[in-house]
């Protein structure tokens, strides 16, 4: 079944201790899509400058990506650089050039309307609940949001993910979000703003899934080298999400095994991760879906006791 | 079969989030050898002073464990006062007295010369190097080191660690000891210096256990409170030991399945994550063997996928 992705595709420079790039393709709804795509037809809401460079969009379109819904605009795409620290585990944002996507109003293709999986990368509150309305017969809708929206737009972004059946923030948004440092009380908290899937991403260390009914915890991959940890919070997304499209996952009627949604979020580890091995989205221009699966039972193998 | 814990008896000061304790019973081999004591016979070395309380020596009677190694002297039990920050992940040593423990030389009672286990908490590479080259027949030795003998007495570590069989140390130390950021990098230099079971610990993130012919990596339990984390990552390594004594582990026939190395370390993660929910060594005052393997199994459901 297939996946609407909503983001940013922007250029991004970036510098990390194995090099620097100064404008290469980036932006959430690309990762996630990227990702996504190896498991099911992805369909992107996007906006583009007219800098946009045909190469970038046609190797979208050569992973089967659907961009009927990729807006051109005159102007520039967004623009983002930043640099890492030492360890990549900590980044500053060197310069943010909204540029075409400081007016983004996510338009959704008519054939669009009807499509099961809807994933909100990170954008404003307000723009993720006007898309997430126009969906029909969604099975499963959720997304992602950031300390921004939290801090200062708060009162719009829960209105927003009480719609949601999933959420997907890191453990510093998780706490910021909840008002909680524990992040088992968090995850309590976060079920009564609606979500009842929580996944916090943790970087290195890995991902936990909390259900009501219990939780889920994976450790992260151990690479030995880690080029550019760009979108890789994204491409845990795109797995996770395409994942569950693949197995026509339905969270209302809930009728595949609940362990398939831990495989998801294993599936979102193994796009993280190997998002990381090359700069920006560089390692999907060979990554096949054999070398996918067998990291997935490396997951396994380094995991089981 | 039977454990040998070499390192200090103490009492400990500690402030945390959650309260305050001016003076309560600490130290490596304190915790070390409660957690070992639920799964093997537990003999200690060590040293303290005439101030030390008969209800703490009743209390480690009371858990099974041979006190024939404790040496009473003249003069004050090891202090150390620590204030932990509000995450619990940084801790800061307000002081520390060594007292009789700055003259700790270690003196095996010759009923333990035979021990097939020996663990090695935290003291002088020298030290250490001593007492496991009085033992005899050994399966299994090994232990845990720590900054400042890794910085300023770098060859009597290596020395020392060359004839064990297993290093268990945390994130930071490994980093430092092998010269290398990536933990996989840091576990293969680490090889050549001796142990070939090496395992990292990761405080709330869990554990790594690192062998030549593979890894295995499990997260930390989620607690709803951490009261006081003073003595996690010993009671690990007691549960590490502890288990493997029990089950007779023999590092060099390796009689037992591989996995079973896997499961002390879920045994070590187990005793740390109870170590946290009192303060101090309260916890070992009402646990049982039938909660441990509880939360063993609870490690099982919240890693399975």
């Amino acid at each position: 079944m297939s996946v609407v992705v909503v983001g940013s595709v922007a250029y991004d420079g970036v510098e990390t201790p194995h090099g620097r790039v100064d404008r290469m393709l980036g932006g959430a709804c690309t990762y996630i899509s990227l990702a996504s795509s190896y498991f099911a037809k992805t369909k992107i809401v996007a906006v583009v400058g007219d800098d946009f460079a045909k190469e970038d969009e046609q190797f979208l379109a050569d992973r089967g990506i659907d961009l009927e819904g990729l807006e051109h605009v005159p102007g520039k795409t967004f623009f983002w650089a930043g640099v890492y620290s030492a360890d990549m585990n900590d980044r500053t944002t060197l310069r943010t050039d909204l540029n075409v996507f400081a007016d983004f109003h996510p338009k959704l293709p008519a054939n669009y309307l009807q499509t099961p999986y809807l994933i909100l990368g990170n954008i404003q509150p307000s723009l993720q609940r006007n898309v997430r309305e126009q969906m029909n017969g969604l099975r499963l809708a959720g997304g992602d949001t950031m300390n921004y929206w939290i801090n200062d737009y708060r009162a719009e972004l829960l209105e927003t993910i009480r719609q949601w059946d999933f959420l997907l923030i890191n453990d510093a948004e998780a706490r910021l979000l909840s008002g909680e440092n524990n992040l088992k009380r968090a995850a309590a908290k976060i079920f009564q703003m609606g979500p009842q899937t929580l996944v916090i991403k943790r970087g290195e260390y890995g991902a936990i899934l909390f259900r009501p009914d219990g939780h889920f915890i994976v450790p992260g991959y151990l690479l030995e080298e880690v080029f550019d940890p760009t979108g890789a919070g994204d491409c845990f997304a795109g797995g996770f999400i395409g994942y569950l499209a693949e197995k026509g996952f339905d969270l209302k009627t809930g009728h595949i095994n609940a362990k398939e949604i831990s495989r998801a979020v294993i599936y979102g580890s193994v796009m993280g991760s190997f998002c990381c091995e090359k700069f920006g989205v560089d390692r999907f221009r060979t990554l096949t879906r054999a070398e996918i699966d067998a990291r997935f039972n490396e997951f396994r193998a380094f995991t089981e006791f």
